[in-house]
C-alpha cells in the first residue's frame, strides 16, 4: 500500500493533467508524484513538462482537494489502485515509451468487487464499432459468453454497440467477471442509456477509469482510453469496425504493446466489416482471423493448454470404404452411365469383385441402376444434388 | 508444331489412362509418347507404370483408334495442344513430383477462339462452393467482372454456384476471356443445365480438357481437374467453402504448386464461409484475405504495377483544423457543458483565442452552446448520433 501522501499526490496529478501524458509520466518516475503534483500546483518547473501543460495545471489545481477527494472516493464504494498496491497488474502497466504510444496510467480508480491484477490474468479485449451492426451485436455477444465461460475475462470501453454487446455476453456467463474501461469517471453513467449496465457491471467485475469521478468524457479521452483496454489485456479483438474507425487506434495500440491483434470476418458488402479486413491484411502484422471463442484462446492462450481443436466437416461416406471399393466408386459417373464391364476395364478390378461390390454400394445409396448402367448418386458423388442452393 | 505420331500417341494415352498418373507420366518423360501408347496398348511393361494399370489400359485400348479421334476433333472445331506446340504454357504446366500433387497434364484438348499460352498468361482462378448461397455468388460475380476489367483471365470449373458465378460475372466484361476447366470431354455439357454457359465460354474463351470428348466426369477426374486449375493461374481464390470442400483441395494444390493462396471471407454465421476462415488461419501458410479484384492483383501481381491503393474512410472534419483549434475542440466534453474560462483552464489557449475560435466550430457544425456552456456535436465527436444503429 502506498503512503497516503503519494496517493493524494497521484489523486492531484489525475486532476489537473490529462491521463497518458508523456513528459508528466518521466518526471513522476524521476522525481515521485509527490514532488510532481507539488510543482505542478505551485507552476514551478519539473522534469520536461512544458511550461503551456504546466500554467494549464496550475490552473485546473486551484479547487483542487486531492484529501477530500478520496475520503469522497471511499464513502461512494469506488477505490484508487496505485503502482505498489498488491492490485497493481504491474507487467501489464509498464511499457517503454514507443511513437504513438501514450505513456501508463498513473493510477486508476476502480469501482467493483473484483481484484484487478487477478481479473485481467487472462482476459481479452473485444472492441468495435458504435453503430454495429446486427451481425456484430451477434457475433460479440456469443464470443463474450463463449471466452466468459470459460473464464476469460472480458474486456471493453462501456460504449453503443460492439462494447455494450461483449458486456452483456459475458454478463450472461457466470464464469468470469466482464471490466468496463471508461474515458469518464466510474460514477459518470456515459453513455446515459448504459446506466443500468455499468451498474451491472460494477457489481460483479469493474468499472475501471484514469479520471477522476465527475470527469466528463471528450474525444481525447477516448483514444487515450483506447490504450489502457490494450494493455491490461493479453490480445485485443475488433469484432466489427469501418475503415479509420477508434477501435482500429485500440488495435493499433495492442500491436504498439506487443499484445495479440486479431479480427472477426464479416460479410464483404458491409462497410462494419471494412476495418476488420483490412486489419487482416495488415502489411506488416496481420491480425489473426478468429471466429469463435476456442480461436481467440488459441491465439492469445498457452500453446496446448487452450489449443483450439479445429472443426472438422461432416465425416463423409467414402471414408469407410476400403480402397478397391473406392476405385469402384470413383469409376462410375455422375451422370450418364457404366457397365460392370466399363467399370472392370476402367479400373482393373476384375469384374467378378465388380459385380459384388455393387449392391452394398446400392444400399449405402451411393449408386444407382440407370438404363445406361451404373451411375453415382449426388450422396455417392460426396456433395448436394446439382442444382440445389443453401438460401443466402 | 510435335509430329503428327506424337499427338496420336497422347489421344491414345488420353482414352487409355486416366489424367495425373506420375508412373504415365515419368514413363513418357523417359520413353516418350510413342513408346509408351505402343506399349500400353500391346499390353507391354512400361517404365514403372503398375501390372494392374498397364491391364487395364490394354482392355481400354481395344476400341481406341486416335488417328481418327484427331481427325474427329478438328470437325467439331476443338483441338488437341501438346507440350512444344507454340500455344502451350510450359512454365504453368511442368512441376516436380510432390506428395498429394498429381503428376502434369500429357496433353490438353482445347474449345475454343482464345490462346492458351496468351489467356493464362495473367490469370486467377475463382472457386467455391456448388451449394453457393446468394452471398458468395454476388461475391464471385463482382470479383469476376473486377478482375476481367482489368485485363485477367477468369479461371474455373464451369460447375454450378460459384463456378458459374464467376465464369457470368467474366463474360459480362470484355477486358479477358474466360476459361473453363472441366473433368469432363470439352465437348459434354455437366452440369447439363451448363449447356448455354460453357457454349458462351467456348465463343470467346476456351474450354480446356485432358480428357478425350465423349468422356464423363468422375469424381475422381473432379480432383485431378482441380491441380490444373491451379496450375493454369497465378493464384486461387476460394471465394466460398464449407470445412473440407473440394475446392479447398484446390487451394491445397495451388499451394504445392508455389501459387498465390487467397480466400474471400464471410459471415462467420455462414457455414459456407467456414472452410474460407479456415484458410485464413491455416497454421503454416494462411491464406491471403481479399475482398476486391484489386486486392487479388495486389497478391498476385508484380508489386508497384497493380498494388492496390488502401481504400480510406470518408475525411473526417478534423483534419483540415490547425492544432490550437484541435486542442480547444478536445477539451469540449461530449456531453454536459463547459465554459469559456474552462476551455481555458483545460487547455492553456488564452480565453480570448478559444472566445474567436468557437463560433467558427458553431457554424461548421461542430460545437453547440448548451445551457451549461459548449458541448460537442455528434459530427464534432467524430462518430454517428449515440446510439444510431446501421441495420443489419
Amino acid at each position: 500500500m502506498s503512503a497516503q501522501a503519494t496517493r493524494e499526490a497521484l489523486v492531484g496529478l489525475s486532476c489537473v493533467v490529462e491521463p497518458g501524458h508523456r513528459a508528466v509520466f518521466a518526471a513522476v518516475a524521476e522525481l515521485g508524484p509527490e514532488e510532481v503534483w507539488q510543482a505542478l500546483r505551485q507552476g514551478r518547473p519539473c522534469g520536461a513538462v512544458s511550461p503551456e501543460l504546466r500554467a494549464g495545471a496550475a490552473l485546473r489545481a486551484e479547487g483542487c482537494d486531492p484529501a477530500a477527494s478520496l475520503r469522497q472516493l471511499t464513502t461512494e464504494g469506488a477505490r484508487l489502485v496505485c503502482p505498489g498496491d498488491e492490485e497493481w497488474p504491474t507487467a501489464r502497466l509498464h511499457w517503454s515509451a514507443e511513437p504513438g504510444l501514450e505513456a501508463p496510467p498513473l493510477a486508476l480508480y476502480l469501482s467493483g468487487p473484483a481484484r484487478l491484477d487477478e481479473t485481467v490474468a487472462r482476459s481479452v479485449a473485444l472492441v468495435g464499432a458504435r453503430a454495429a451492426t446486427r451481425y456484430g451485436v451477434q457475433v460479440a455477444r456469443e464470443l463474450a459468453l463463449g471466452l466468459s465461460d470459460r473464464g476469460v475475462t472480458v474486456i471493453s470501453g462501456g460504449a453503443y454497440g460492439i462494447d455494450a454487446a461483449a458486456h452483456q455476453g459475458a454478463l450472461v456467463s457466470t464464469g468470469a467477471p466482464t471490466v468496463a474501461v471508461l474515458a469518464c469517471g466510474v460514477d459518470v453513467a456515459y453513455p446515459r442509456r448504459h446506466t443500468q449496465l455499468l451498474a451491472a457491471i460494477a457489481r460483479t467485475g469493474l468499472v475501471v477509469s484514469e479520471l477522476p469521478p465527475g470527469s466528463s468524457p471528450t474525444r481525447g479521452r477516448f483514444l487515450v482510453r483506447n490504450r489502457l483496454i490494450a494493455a491490461l489485456t493479453l490480445g485485443t479483438v475488433v469484432v466489427e469496425a469501418a475503415r479509420r474507425s477508434g477501435s482500429l487506434a485500440t488495435l493499433h495500440r495492442a500491436r504498439l504493446l506487443n499484445r495479440h491483434a486479431m479480427a472477426v470476418p464479416g460479410p464483404i458488402t458491409s462497410a462494419l466489416s471494412a476495418g476488420c479486413h483490412e486489419q487482416l491484411r495488415h502489411p506488416d502484422a496481420p491480425a489473426v482471423c478468429v471466429t469463435r471463442a476456442e480461436e481467440v484462446l488459441d491465439c492469445v492462450g498457452e500453446i496446448g493448454a487452450d489449443a483450439a481443436v479445429p472443426l472438422r466437416g461432416p465425416d463423409q461416406v467414402r471414408d469407410g470404404l476400403s480402397a478397391t471399393v473406392r476405385q469402384v466408386l470413383d469409376a462410375v459417373p455422375v451422370r450418364g452411365g457404366i457397365g460392370e464391364a466399363g467399370i472392370a476395364r476402367a479400373t482393373g478390378v476384375s469384374p467378378l469383385v465388380v459385380q459384388q461390390v455393387l449392391p452394398p454400394l446400392v444400399v449405402a445409396g451411393l449408386v444407382a441402376r440407370t438404363s445406361d448402367g451404373w451411375r453415382l448418386t449426388p450422396l455417392g458423388a460426396g456433395r448436394p444434388a446439382p442444382g440445389r442452393k443453401v438460401p443466402g
